[in-house]
Parts: C-alpha cells; structure tokens; sequence
C-alpha cells in the first residue's frame, strides 16, 4: 500500500484542494471530522463499529440520532455546516434524522414565511430547539405534486386549520425524520376555504409534543420500518385526523387569509421574485447537492475498491509462467479498466457539479434582480444532470462493490451502506425517467422557438443552431466519419465529437417525434418516440459533462503540470471509455451509428484506453486518496488507509455479538431448535 | 388488477406446465408451498412478515432456521427436492442453514467418499442427522482452489490428521451455514505427509459438538455479521488449531492414506471416471443450476413491478390534455419498455438455462460410457452463461426495484431482499470476470485449433469454420451492412446476425491478441486486449441464448398459438432491445461498428419494438403470473396478486414492533436523548 501510495505522479493534497474549494476548508473540515469521531469513539480503527454489531430497527435508529447528536452540536458550537449537506460518513443529509430540519424544512419557512414567521421559527431551527420534518409525499402521491390528497380546510368560526388526511392514499409517506424524531412539520395540503380549493400551500404544525414525545392529538406517527440504508433516520408516515392548527400555521409570505376567510394571494414586496420562480431555484439547489453528494458516494466506494485492489492477491493472471505467486488482482485488466473508468466519472461527475454550482451563483445574483431568464435552462440542466449523475454513480457504486468479491457482499465491507444510500438517489427528488423527459421537453421547445419567431436561450445558443442548420437542410442524422486519426486523442477534439452526437441525437429524436406527429396527438408521439429522446438527452448531458472536465484539466495553471496531466488523462479516458463501454445503455453505439467514427477508429481508442491505464495506474491510490476520507466515514474492513486489510476484516467478526455463543444456543437449543430436528429425523 | 389479467392473449397456465417441465411438478410444488406457508403461518397476506419485523442479527438468523426446518421437514416427509435449490421464498438453496447440507456437502462425499463413507454419511445427510458445511473458501483465497492454505498433516504415531490454519489469511472464510448451524463440515486441505504437500484433498469433520453446540475443541466458529442478503443463514469463519481427527476423515474414495503414512492415489474401480473430470462437471450442475435460480430471482422482481406499475397511477404524460386524471405508470413508455424488456430476459436466461440441462443430461451420461469430449465445450458455455446470466438479472432486479420508486427501496416492497440474493450470485461460485476469461480462453483454443492440427469440438465446429474462414482469407472483421429490410424482423434473420455478429467479435479479439503476441508475452497481450475478449464472450452467449429463445418459440405445437406468438414477440424484442439499448456494455454499438445494420435500420428497429410492445402489452401481467409465485413467496407489500397495494402497505407499515411508542421512549428520553439535546441547545 505505502509503494503504490508513493508511486503517484502527482501530490494528492492539491487534488484535496481543488475538491474542497480551498485549504481552509479542508483544514476546517478535518478538524470537524476529528472531534466528531472522538467524540463518537470511531478513532481506533481496529474497533468493530457500533453500526455493523447486528441491531436490529431500534439500534439502528437509535446510533442514528447519537451520531446526528454530535454531528449538529459540533456545526452549532463551532460555527460551521459542513456535515449539513454530507454528513460524518459524507452521506447525503437527509440520512440523518436531524438532517431534514436544515434543509427542507428550514428552506421553506425562509422562502415561504412571513418575515415574523421567519423571525419567530428561522432561530428555533438554527439552534435547534425544534426538529422540523418536511412533509410533501403522499402514499400515492410522489413527484405530481398536484395529485395531492390532504386537505386544510379552514373554518371562520375558530379561526383555524383543520388539516386531514381525507383518504388512505393520501397519508403522508416517506419524509425523513417523520416517523420518530420530529416535532414539527412543514405540510403541504390543498387549502379549502368554503369549498373552494385553492390548490397546494404549505402549513407549519407541531406533530409530537415536547412533553410526553407523544404525537399530538389527531396525528398518527410512525416509521417504515427497514430500508436498503437510511436506517439511521425514521423516514415515516403521519396521517391526519382533524388537526386543527391556528391560522398563522400557513405559511402566509406569499398566499394569506383573512380573519374572514378571504383568500389573498399577494407579492409580500413590489418587484419581488414570484413565489413559483423562487420555489423552482430551491428544487435547483437540491438537486445540485445531491449531483455533488453522488459524487462522494461513488468515490467512497472507489476508495475501498482501491485499496483492497492493491492489496487484495488472487490467482494468477491466464497464461503467466513461473513462479506460483498470485497476483494482485488490479493487474487484471478487466478490474484496472474497470477501477479507473469508475474513478474518471466521479471526477467527471464532481466537476460538473461545481460548474453548475457557479452558474447557481450566478442565477441567485439574477434572479435578485428579477431576471429569470437562466431559470429554464438551468432547471432543465438540473434534471439532466441528477439524472445522468445519480444513474452513473449508482452502477459505479455497485461496481465498487462487485470489485470487492464476496467480500464486499458483508456489511463490514461498508460497500452494501455505500450502495444503498446512492442507490437512493435514482428514485427521490425526481424519478430519473421523469426527470429526462423534461430535460427532453426544454431542448425541443428551444429547437421549436426560432420557428416560433421566439429567441433560443444564451446557454445553449450554438448548440441549437447547430441542430437548426441540420434540420432546415433536411440533412440527414449520419454522415461518414472523418477518417484521419491524427487528431483523435485530442481533448478538444473529443470534445466536438461529443458537441456533434449530441446535436446529432436531438435532431434524429426530432425528427422522428415530428413524423409521429403527423398521425399522432402529441402525448402519444413523445411517448412513442421516448427512446429516441432519452438517447439524445443523455448524449446532451455526456456533452455538457465532458465539456467541465475538459475546461477543467485545460485550465489548471502551469506550474501544476503533475495535477494538470493526470486530470487531462483521466478526461480522456471518461470520453474514451463512455464511448467503448458507456454506463447508460440509452444510445449505446450512438457514435458508430451517427458517423462520427469508424470501426477502425475504435479499435485505435481500445488500444489508447490500455496506454491510458498504463499511465495512471501509479496514480489509482492518491486518485482517491485525494477525496480526503477519513478511516471512520469508510467504515470499512477493507478500504482503511493503511490497507490492512485481513487482520482488521478478523478482528472485526470476531468482535460481533452474535459470536458470544448465545445466538448458538438459541438456535439449537430452542423447543423448535436445531437439535430437537436433528433428534426427530427418521433414520 | 382483474383488467389487466383477463386481457392477456394466451393461457398462463401453459406457460407455467412449461416453467416447471410438466403439469404434475406444477401441482406437487403448490401443494409443497400450501403446506409450508400454512406450517410457517404465512397465509394471510395483510399480516406484518416477521422477517420485516425490523429483527436483528440474530432474529434473521432464527428465522431463517424456522423456515429452513419447514421445508426440510416438508421435503423429508413428502418425499420431494422442491425447496431444494430454490427456497420457499425462490431464493437460491445456500441462503437457508440446512441448504448446504444437501447440495455441496452431500455431493462432494457422494462423489469422493469410499463407498464405506458413502453408506456411513449419505443417510445421515438425508435424514439430516447431521448438518453439513462445504469449507473450502479462505480469508484471502477464493476461486483460485491452489492458493489454499490450510493444512491436515498425518501424524503416523497416532494415525490422525492435523487441521491447522497456519496463517491468519487461511481461515475459512464465507461458507454457508459454518458459523452457527452446522455440525460437520467437508474441510478443503493441504495434505502432507512427511513434510510432503500432496496438494488439496477433503475432510470430513465434526466442528461442533451435539451435546453442548460448542465448536469442538481446536476449532474456533464464528457468523460473519449481516449482509446486503442471505441474514437467514449464517455465512461464518473456521479457524483450526491443531485439530486431531481419525484418518478415516480423509475421503478416500480416489486418494488414501495408509496405515504406515504410504499416499495412494488409485481408481477405485477400473474405467472410472477420473475425478477431476468428475469434480468438474458437479461445478457444471452447480453453475446450471445458478443460470435457472437468477431467471426466477429475476422474475420475482418484476412480478412485483409489473403488479405495482398497472395500480400506481403517478402524474400525467407530458402533454396530455383534458381531465385531471393521473395515468397508471405502465403507461409511460420509458416505464413499459424496461418492463418488458427485463421479462423478455427472464425467460431468456430460463430458457437457455433449460437447454444447457439437456445438454447437461447427455454430459453425464456419456461420462458414465467414460466418453469426456463434450467436457470442455460444456465447461466453457457454463462459464459465460453464468457470468452473463447473472449481470443480466442483477441489472434487472435493480431496475425492477427503481421501477417501484421510492417505495421499491423500503423492505417492506420485497424488492431490496430480492437484489440482494440476486446480486451475491456475481460474486460468488467464479466472479464474472474470471468466468468470461476461461469461456475466452476456451473459444481461442478451438481457432488455433485446425493450425495445431486439431480437431474443433463438434458443438462450435460450425461456428468456428465461419471466423476461421475470415481469418484464413484475412477478411476484415467489418464489412458493409445489407441494406435491404425485408427480413430485419424474421427470427432465425436476427439469429444468424447475431451468430455473424459473434464470429467478427471473435475474429477482431483474435487479431488484436495476435498482433499484440508479436512484441509481448503471451500473459501479457491476454490482459491488454481483456476488453475486446470481453465482448466476443458477449457476443457469444448472446448468440446462444437467443438460440434457445429462438428455437423454443418457433417449436411450440401449432394447437398453441396463443402461447407460441407471445414467446416469439418476446424473442424478437429480447433480440432487438439488447441491440438498442444492451445490459452488458463490453461492445456496445457492435452491430453498427461491424458492419452488420445500417443507421437507418437501427431506427427500423426502434419502431419495430414500439409496435412489439403494444402488442405485448395486454400480456404483461399474465407473463408474470406464469411464473407461478405465492404471494408469501413474494413478501411484498407492493406485489400481491390482488394488486391491493396501499391498504396492504399500510397494515404492514403499522404493524412494525418499532411503531408501538417504545423507540421514541427510548430516543427522546434516554440521558443522551433528543429533549436533552433540544433543552440544552442555546436560545
């Protein structure tokens, strides 16, 4: 471990820098990390963590809210959020039960309070003398937030709420912390004043009382049991039976009413941004965050697959001669390939995170002023991107795993928590499938404005005309592809290959959703031509991704060259690899398919592919060394820095309760035990 | 729910007798699942599974014993083998304690004892008087069998052997049931003799007592802790200390130790089969039998998703217009065509599964005639047909369970249980990647062949004298697609491109090995063209399975029309879909880039799926059906066959232990609970 750690061509710490923004934060960070896993007792690495001892529901919850304890105590007494978005094993907040508090629920009160509203709660949430749950989805309600069953009905004589959960489908299902550790929610119900329905607003409501921890009368609490992960938090349901809330429950910045039941939707202040273009940008900052949180899973999973790679002996290669010694398994180059593909998209997916986060910057200043024109282009890179990332970071994850053998099929591995938790990610906050159709929608809308007399947004000007010239020339999608080679491995180049499919793909899914047209309605031809549309709207995504990774390894200053040329082989080897062997099967072939290589030319890229590995394999441990996760956030027997891999892996089992001889004993000893069957078979 | 079944266009039922081979194994099974279900109380589906109970690690443990005493009493006292590899849950027969007792246990003595072993052992093991383990897996050595370390050294004074793990990394690590259920175990050693190795043989062991349950003196036993799946049985460690047993642990059926340290390594009958040939195909019939288990793990999966998706309605299609009405999630293409795409692959893999055991049944009777030469043919294809097999239905069972959204990702849905169990088979009995490389190996052998003057085995002659012909006239592996349509969508017209599409794979790898021979070792130009191997072992099981598929649908009596143009819609859009958007993705895009579709063909094509799976589409719910699980066999909240999905989900979720007040006692209350973290915040 410590020669393929010193083998690196590059120093690690600068990588560090550049994930972390700055030095400061990764000082500050580490420090964090330090108290914190002092605090929980997780220093000492060769101790079986509480997590792995087999608890069951309670246990697990229960170490849940110990570590979401010390995790928000040490952001409130030292002034810091870095375990507000990852939190002590860089999973994503709302894995904590205190996590949704800072979030969900705190954006909304922000963005959707009265100003007293924000004054009286905002500080609460702050230092935390409530714990707050954000409640939208329903049991058959998820990202239609129209469908939405319960009901705040108000009633002039008590001058109150009455929030009820008018039906079985309509029980809220999912929200995190609901089950067991919050007192108060955010709602979201369809406001009813004398029968009229003024569709979604949402109500903040004690559930549990601060006393005897009891929900509040008319409130049914409880928790969904187990999960693939997050058993640390009570993802939960709560179903209402005639909640009555006081009027000033509704979050009233933006919609009030009246003491008489008047219903009066208003701007709080002239030339304020409009509630849904605020409400859309917030969607905008979680989906970034998760885009960025992906990015660590992957890489959490990368790290230990690394390092027990390196570590890890198995058989001989095929066809090796001389000595009986098995080799380590990164020398087959099927799990080489693999590795360092996997690692190339976290940085991949890492660095168009953080160029969306500038642009995000950049909305924020606008949409200030009340300009909102990056609105669409950035919601729709939005959904793109979740998309694309959380889809890549999952297989990767899985990959990890798989790397690790049997082995990483063990809880102790830390790979199955890995897995699960950026499994998650696939499903919430936007289904992907969902989420690609929009992006879809965007990019033909934009390719339909100019024919609508309407402008093309700035972002993707030059892309759309490009597809606007193929199309107004009738071209076809395929063209023969430029055969000379010289410039292939040129990164910029690579880079308008992926511009070029891109454009390609949308006008071939264009196309044909306009044939469809022709005797479809046009739900029945998008749905029809979906296929087509999810190839091109990932080959945009891939476009935009590259096109940060490129700029990225390009622009690193000079006297960085180590940190420079790494980045620009790993770029290379992201655009290389997706092309061999893409992750999202959408448009598998696309480039042969549209022209833009010839068979040949693959065959130049596997053979570049190799010489790539060849190059970066000296670097595979101090690539992911560079993320800076510390023993403890791995949690893993086999993926500790030192790589010591089989005693500690040992001494872990050893350390499981259920090896003190009582499960033994309950199992054979039981009236319906093992021994008694074994007693009462004929023989 | 009702709708959606009676609109199916054939009988399930025969597609059912066909599943399980006859009517009679289909009505002998459903009254083995009658008798178990009702035995373990499983019978009403709207109480609360106790595997969902939120147990811990020693509460899955015993569940798993109760239910493996269920099917193995219902299994010795009727007399049948139902549960035998698939589980009462259609789980393969190594997630139960007792499965492998009568799997690799009992079939390494059947085939490695003397026939005095035989007759002591083999009732024992039936009747279950004892419950055995197979210990060959070590901390560090896992398929490479040379690699073992543990040794079981003859001491000629006392004439026993010694069990000894002389190395922390040769402790048994992994086997099924070793860490708390067994009694004895088949120990894979080290014999030495007089300080000579004689390389590995098998012991027959007794690790734990009768009378107390403790491991018995000199061996240390131990569970490995939780895991993604398999929790019911109790994966575990061995660590031997000098353990002393009679030499008539050896199985000695073709090797003995004699009285005076004298080795002999003897036929005991003439003409007998030689044992390496023989342990080799009992890794065949374990490798069969994993093929045929995943297609049912797959299935359970998408019985669940196909059920959830025809009841969850969610949103409406973009651009839909008129009422308000959501639509039910199957009608969204993105989701339909995953579905059926994945079914379509379920019974691929059954049905070459099946074929493979014909196949199978003709090896062992020729091996009996001592007749071995279609062993290495049926060695290799058992090699990819696993590793290909089981990715295709691990991507499926994770697809199934994100086609069930957020609410896929409780346990709750089944569905976490079901990838997990399905996922372990990657990893385990050969990784994927060493499996592809000896199917690789195997095919590379049979081109060089006819140069070396040999004979090509007569299972791929045909085969091979199409890529050697291209290879002798040194025809590139590309060449212009046929252009013409006419036959794009005819059964045995796609077979034959994916048999074209095999051969050029195989052609291209070949050349790229050799051209790579010319400067490199032979060990080294095998790793560096791994990816281009990869996709022509692909390309030819692809080719293979589709053949079954193919074959099968078109050789269904003609008084079967129904169920013979549902199999044949279904081959067709397994052909098509894996060209479109592939699973595997070692040559993603191969069609194009060797030249066997032209663009526009591939658009053809797309087309083409769209009308296969209107057609399809009425036949979803009775495909899933056909397969023939009980709900308990299903244990899920989202998949009964009534479709009852929301009010089940809700019973279930309330009947939770957790859900009683006790877990939140214990949160808030405790000195380290959430009120004193509340109360101590500061304000």
């Amino acid at each position: 471990m410590h020669r393929a750690r010193i083998s690196a061509t590059f120093d690690p710490m600068k990588l560090t820098v550049m994930i972390y923004d700055n030095e400061d934060t990764v000082v500050s960070r580490r420090a964090a990390f330090e108290r914190v896993e002092s605090d929980l007792g997780l220093l000492d690495n060769m101790k079986l963590p509480h997590v792995y001892s087999g608890l069951d529901r309670d246990g697990l919850y229960l170490e849940g809210v110990r570590r979401a304890r010390a995790i928000t105590n040490d952001m409130i007494t030292h002034g810091h959020n870095h375990f507000q978005w990852l939190n002590e094993r860089y999973q994503i907040g709302n894995t904590s039960p205190f996590g949704m508090n800072f979030l969900m629920f705190r954006r909304t009160i922000e963005l959707q309070g009265t100003p007293a509203q924000q004054r009286y709660w905002l500080p609460r949430i702050d230092q935390m003398k409530i714990n707050g749950a954000y409640a939208q989805t329903e049991l058959a309600h998820g990202t239609f937030v129209r469908g939405i069953e319960t009901t705040a009905t108000f009633d002039v004589n008590t001058d109150t709420f009455t929030i009820d959960s008018p039906t079985p489908t309509s029980i809220k299902y999912w929200p995190g912390g609901l089950g067991f550790s919050c007192s108060h929610a955010v709602v979201a119900a369809r406001l009813i004043i004398q029968g009229k329905d003024h569709g979604v607003h949402m109500f903040i409501v004690q559930i549990r009382s601060l006393q005897n921890f009891k929900p509040v009368n008319g409130v049914e609490l409880g928790d969904l049991g187990m999960k693939m992960a997050y058993n640390g938090t009570c993802n939960g349901y709560a179903r209402f039976n005639f909640l009555r809330v006081p009027r000033s429950s509704l979050l009233a910045g933006h919609a009030q009413v009246l003491r008489d039941g008047t219903y009066t939707s208003v701007q709080t202040q002239k030339d304020a941004p409009p509630l849904s273009k605020m409400v859309y940008s917030t969607m905008l900052d979680t989906r970034r965050n998760i885009v960025r949180c992906v990015a660590f899973g992957l890489s959490q999973g990368l790290t230990i697959a690394a390092r027990y790679s390196t570590v890890r002996e198995q058989g001989k290669p095929m066809f090796s001669n001389g000595k009986n010694e098995e080799a380590a398994i990164i020398a087959y180059k099927s799990q080489h390939y693999r590795l360092l593909t996997h690692i190339a998209q976290s940085y991949a997916i890492l660095f168009a995170a953080k160029d969306y986060d500038l642009k995000y910057a950049q909305l924020i200043r606008d949409q200030a002023n009340n300009n909102h024109s990056q609105l669409s282009f950035m919601h729709a890179l939005s959904t793109g991107l979740k998309a694309w990332a959380t889809t890549v970071a999952n297989t990767g994850a899985t990959e990890a795993r798989k790397m690790c053998g049997g082995h990483g099929f063990v809880a102790l591995s830390g790979l199955p928590e890995i897995e699960g938790t950026v499994s998650a990610t696939a499903t919430f906050e936007g289904e992907n499938y969902v989420l690609w159709q929009q992006l879809m929608a965007y990019l033909f809308k934009q390719v339909e404005a100019p024919c609508r007399g309407q402008e093309v947004d700035i972002e993707v000007k030059e892309f759309i005309e490009g597809v606007r010239a193929c199309l107004d020339a009738d071209m076809p999608a395929y063209s023969d592809p430029d055969h000379s080679q010289d410039k292939l491995f040129d990164d910029f180049y690579l880079l308008s290959i992926y511009e070029k499919r891109a454009q390609r793909l949308l006008v071939a899914a264009f196309k044909s959703y306009t044939t469809m047209r022709h005797s479809l309605s046009v739900a029945t031809a998008w749905n029809n031509c979906m296929i087509s549309t999810l190839s091109a709207g990932q080959a945009y995504i891939e476009y935009i991704v590259l096109r940060s990774f490129t700029e990225r390894a390009s622009s690193i200053a000079a006297r960085e060259s180590g940190l420079s040329l790494v980045l620009s082989r790993l770029s290379r080897l992201f655009a290389l690899t997706n092309i061999i062997t893409p992750v999202l099967s959408f448009s598998a072939g696309s480039f042969v398919e549209h022209g833009l290589f010839a068979p040949g030319q693959l065959d130049e890229m596997r053979v570049h592919i190799n010489e790539l590995l060849e190059q970066l394999l000296p670097d595979v441990i101090a690539l992911t060394d560079a993320w800076d996760f510390t023993d403890a956030s791995l949690c893993s027997a086999l993926g500790c820095k030192d790589g010591n891999v089989y005693e500690r892996l040992m001494s872990w089992t050893r350390q499981l309760p259920a090896n003190n001889g009582q499960t033994v004993e309950k199992a054979w000893r039981a009236p319906d035990g093992i021994e008694e069957f074994l007693r009462a078979s004929r023989l």
